[in-house]
């Protein structure tokens, strides 16, 4: 379908293949390629653009060095730190390519070759069903079309669901297993201003890690080996030799997870009146649970660094959501824009046709609030916890197992076995029994408060029904478990239905006893998707008509696709007679530090820029050394780690935060806030050259001094 | 002397006798008018500017109407607040003449009508001395010079001391003594974001407050009587029908309190190094105790709303000060600059005849600080209590009325003893025990932990060496003191020595013993201080020599004389990246509101703002009604209020605050930083025609809508 493009529009996560479609406004807002050339995410340049971590990355050597945030790469550095040898804390630069440390052994990095529609295939079997038949006759479908993708060994396969149900496309990824570490600096610099900073502009954050993906003697993607040889990448991005100024013309690939901005005005009432306010709630009592254990047992504290700063990343994040939906009143204007665009579709011909379908979502999405408090609190349970987490793994997986493959739950599946196992081993250094009871507590003692009508049988009979049965219950379960131990987690693994039944271990009896409530809660919620998937296209199809007739393209929500946006380096006037400046400096690195973290810029740091050595780096025009620069690029969560491009396609910078004001942006882009934070090359290029000095990396990036 | 003048000078609090001086600067940076004009502060324009309160304000109608700020005069309106009158909260607008509500007896108005150099009289006695002897010498001249000044009644005089000691001015002023309240906002408009906004632009406040000046049916000062007439000026600024934008000509004429710009190395390194951060500590110590009693007990937290909130300001205006002069390395330019001067000084002919007395100021100030912590704390004694201090004044006061009165102490003569005794009925709205005990029992508690070397046997007399002695002895003087009641301070007011040896009141007998100590630290200070004034001006002469070579002019620091400032609406770069506009609007009313004190613009306000009838008053390059601006006038504290004139010497804006980068300025001036912020008198005249209307009094103003 070719889509109305309205060139003023300032959001915008772009499928590859719509860039061809709005060339014009592409060319100028300044891009000085053929848009064309981008139109296929499996060719140069865009499958130089990859996923990492839980972010994004960029090939940036014909030897595999990858370029992503330090925060996506940050398990990797935890993973190298040890008593002895703080990379954390002091950074890392490999001394030679045998220095290149590996990666723990669970982390990613995916190219992706292959992207198809697979609406037809995909849609087939479900036509005339509905609820839970049209979930499974889509999955159904799905898991076929992957496990046949996946038949080629060292691919990753999945299906993305473009405009609620409307689409179907095939992804195909090569998935390499053995990542290293090449440099990156250290916390005080890549996380420089750390919570305080977070999602707050002006930054000053060299938030870059350099990685090098490796393959076996083969070529093809492996494990780690000594014997492995730096991957060679179908293309590259060049690191730019120059910078960019306020006004310049920037662009953006990458993965961005998901956003909401399609969705109904309930959905957003939802979210802003209830769902953020109440995760904010519960997010920060689990964050007071790991702070208070971390200071009583410092052991305790190290092992939940990584799940305390995803808390507080999470807490700022639905706080600055929150704040900015309520600022862009976003309640209204959705509930205006929804009801002026269901006025114009009763004066269309296609009206009956959509009609009933757009009702009966919206009654779904209504009752969907009766056990919203409930899901809450037992999503957290199989989400926060490292320990119960795993066992409730372990006895899904028995109960998976037994299947034939393609009719396993997602995540449950053979392919997913690894990454489970990988995840209890690496319990060993993320688990306290402490910390885990008392968050587990914490939960259900919500969950203790909640209406009958919201209540699991199971889950009462497990955890009790008050705080004194919650206690005695959380004694007995960890008291009784041997799944602290890394062995009994790692043979439980493989552990079939009757084992489990048969165990005597507490833990794995308490996730056995739980799992049929929560079965039940997935029927319910798959049901309900089904029902949404099937009928939600007719408003996908309703919105699509009503933005053509107001001469707007629509893209559809991010779903962690390979997605293009492009914009330009832009101030923000953040509030009355408050203006920031679209390049942050060194200068400020010194005003804001005062040599307690996070505002703690290491020795050799801050005499480079006493020093003042910057030469070739400094920015011409403010004649200074630039740290990071924002612009108006549309950008969510999963896009940490975008390489951002010049106009010729050069990467002159990474993207790796929000703006404050613009957190609520993964529902509603107000284009007065809205801006992304990229760290500057140029920090990057100097730091390598006259700070941490890796004079080899510069020469493979093709920019040595 | 002629001093050389450097037109692009930023700072500088001029006396008007030096305007015609810097003439070309002035006129260059656009002002329209005669410098000459302004050469005479007891002539119009400038003698319509006003000390009042403890600021500024200025004469704006032939009646007697004054422009002051809301804080100015808060005192005022919390004089005329009563349960079921809350003037705070409410506002007030005088429904007519009849409706103006008479100030609390104590506030004062004074009009500067003389202003003459008597250097050499009041040196001539001073010859020889040193120490003591010189002080008194100065001290003794200048009150028979202010005795004979006062013989007029309704004049109050004073002689100002410039350049420390080098030049002496015999300052005449008529005194108002009925000032009426004819026009208040609301605090949440007067004072809206209180602490959190206060000295922190952007800032959003109506920060004005008008009073009217009313003496005797003969035309002279008198206290309040409906009998009083309105009090006719001689001459009064007008109220500008235009506002200012980004780059226009302002200048300012007030009664700056105090600078140290021209302090030495040593002064600005102790303030830096030790008084600020201690300073900064106890200050904060004493809040805390008064909120927490105010918690506990309304009555208690209403009784000290008024001190609570000039300790916050202190706080928050000394830890400013510390970051700024911190960020500005004021320690190091000082000591830098000042080694430069002497380096030049000893090139200089009259070396030989300056620098010994500029060593010997500077040893005896290097010896000021072996008891610098003591001196601290009785300070506070004296200043933040209520009855003890009331005790302390009425027991130096029977040790002063004997004398003649020109031999009293400076603020014990006869015509201090109408306020000494306002304050003690004061004190009565003013005064809870237990707040006054929980806060000398905080001072004295770190007096006991000081070195034996600072003790005073006084004081560890009343208040024991341990802290059960210091709780015994508040427990037994609180406790057997009758001073808590209104009458028997009065009739305690005229106690003669032998009363008060004799009085069996505990609290009267405390201060009776701890008074030897405190005359013997003043006997030491003024000794100090007798000394430093004969050095000093050697220093002064020095330095402004310095300048003169430097090419620089020098005004004398700040001393409660009337200063002019010149400058322009200019805007901040406060930090990296961060730049703050200098106009501030009604938007950023709505986007800081939350409902909650301090951001919880009255509902008038609000629906007004959301009316958008601004008319005449909305800014026309911003098409915005404007709230606050921001200039680079050379402001400090006592410059509340001070009226703000355009290129023609018309008002503008009333001065109110300074911004967080700025509180430094005291003592150093940072071009880069120092801001003042103003209340747009559009705004003013806004809430006066739309808002809370008052027809009349526009009128008055000549600004009639």
């Amino acid at each position: 379908m070719a889509l109305a493009l309205d060139a003023k529009a300032d959001e915008g996560m772009w499928m590859p293949s719509q860039l061809p479609t709005i060339d014009k406004a592409l060319r100028e807002a300044g891009y000085r390629g053929n848009p064309k050339d981008l139109a296929d995410l499996t060719k140069a340049p865009l499958n130089a653009v990859v996923r990492i971590g839980g972010g994004t990355g960029a090939f940036v050597s014909a030897d595999g060095l990858v370029v992503t945030n330090h925060h996506v790469a940050f398990g990797v550095i935890q993973y190298n730190s040890k008593p002895d040898r703080d990379l954390i804390t002091d950074g890392y630069v490999a001394p030679d390519r045998k220095g290149e440390l590996p990666a723990n052994p669970d982390y990613r990095l995916r190219v992706t070759v292959g992207f198809d529609k697979v609406t037809d295939r995909v849609l087939a079997g479900a036509a005339g069903k509905t609820g839970r038949a049209y979930y499974d006759a889509v999955d159904a479908a799905s898991k076929a079309l992957v496990a046949e993708c996946e038949k080629e060994q060292g691919y990753r396969c999945s299906v993305a669901n473009m405009f609620y149900g409307r689409d179907f496309y095939l992804v195909k990824q090569l998935e390499l297993r053995d990542l290293r570490l090449v440099y990156a600096p250290p916390r005080a610099i890549g996380n420089y201003g750390d919570e305080v900073d977070n999602f707050v502009w002006p930054r000053h954050a060299g938030d870059f890690t350099v990685l090098r993906a490796y393959v076996g003697p083969d070529g093809k993607p492996a494990d780690f080996s000594p014997d492995n040889k730096p991957y060679h990448p179908p293309s590259h991005l060049q690191v730019a030799r120059e910078g960019v100024a306020e006004g310049d013309f920037v662009m953006l690939a990458g993965y961005p997870g998901i956003t909401y901005r399609h969705r109904t005005a309930a959905e957003f009432a939802d979210q802003i009146e209830w769902r953020l306010p109440s995760s904010i709630d519960v997010l920060k009592q689990l964050q007071g649970i790991i702070e208070d254990q971390g200071k009583a047992d410092r052991e305790a504290g190290i092992k939940y660094a990584s799940q305390l700063q995803s808390l507080k990343n999470g807490i700022k994040r639905f706080s600055g959501e929150l704040e900015g939906l309520e600022r862009s009143d976003a309640v209204t204007i959705r509930r205006d824009d929804e009801a002026a665009m269901l006025a114009w579709l009763a004066t269309q011909p296609d009206a009956g046709a959509l009609k009933p379908n757009i009702d009966e979502a919206m009654k779904l999405i209504a009752a969907g609030k009766d056990v919203r408090e409930r899901d809450l609190l037992i999503g957290l349970l199989s989400s926060q916890t490292q320990l119960m987490r795993g066992a409730l793994a372990i006895d899904r997986l028995s109960v998976e197992r037994p299947k034939p493959d393609a009719a396993r739950e997602a995540g449950y599946q053979q392919r997913d076995e690894e990454l489970i196992q990988s995840q209890l081993k690496q319990a060993q250094r993320r688990y306290d029994p402490r910390v885990e009871k008392a968050m587990i507590s914490a939960l259900m003692t919500r969950y203790q408060a909640l209406p009958a009508a919201q209540h699991l049988p199971e889950f009462d009979a497990v955890f009790g029904r008050n705080a004194s049965e919650l206690a005695r219950a959380l004694d007995r379960i960890y008291g009784g478990t041997g799944m602290s131990d890394e062995a009994t987690r790692l043979r439980l693994f493989s552990a079939s239905s009757a084992d489990i039944a048969g165990s005597k271990d507490t833990l794995l009896a308490a996730a056995h006893a739980l799992q049929p409530a929560l079965l039940r809660v997935e029927d319910e919620r798959k049901s309900r998707e089904g029902d949404l998937m099937r009928l939600r296209p007719a408003y996908m199809q309703a919105l699509i008509g009503y933005r053509e007739k107001q001469g707007r393209a629509v893209y559809p929500d991010a779903n962690s696709t390979l997605r293009v946006s492009y914009g330009k380096v832009t101030p923000l006037a953040a509030r009355d007679a408050v203006t920031y400046g679209p390049v942050t400096t060194v200068a400020g690195i010194v005003e804001k530090n005062t040599g307690k973290a996070p505002f703690d810029a290491p020795k050799p740091l801050l005499d480079a820029i006493a020093k003042g050595d910057f030469g070739q780096y400094a920015d011409p025009k403010l004649k200074a050394m630039p740290v990071d620069f924002l612009s108006n690029l549309d950008t969510t969560g999963g896009n940490s780690g975008s390489p951002v491009l010049n106009a010729k396609g050069e990467l002159v910078g990474l993207n790796f935060d929000s703006n404050w004001e613009a957190v609520s942006a993964s529902w509603m882009y107000d284009p007065r806030y809205k801006r992304a934070i990229h760290v500057d090359m140029r920090y990057m290029r100097w730091l390598m050259d006259k700070v941490y000095p890796a004079p080899a990396l510069l020469k493979e990036l093709g920019v040595a001094p």
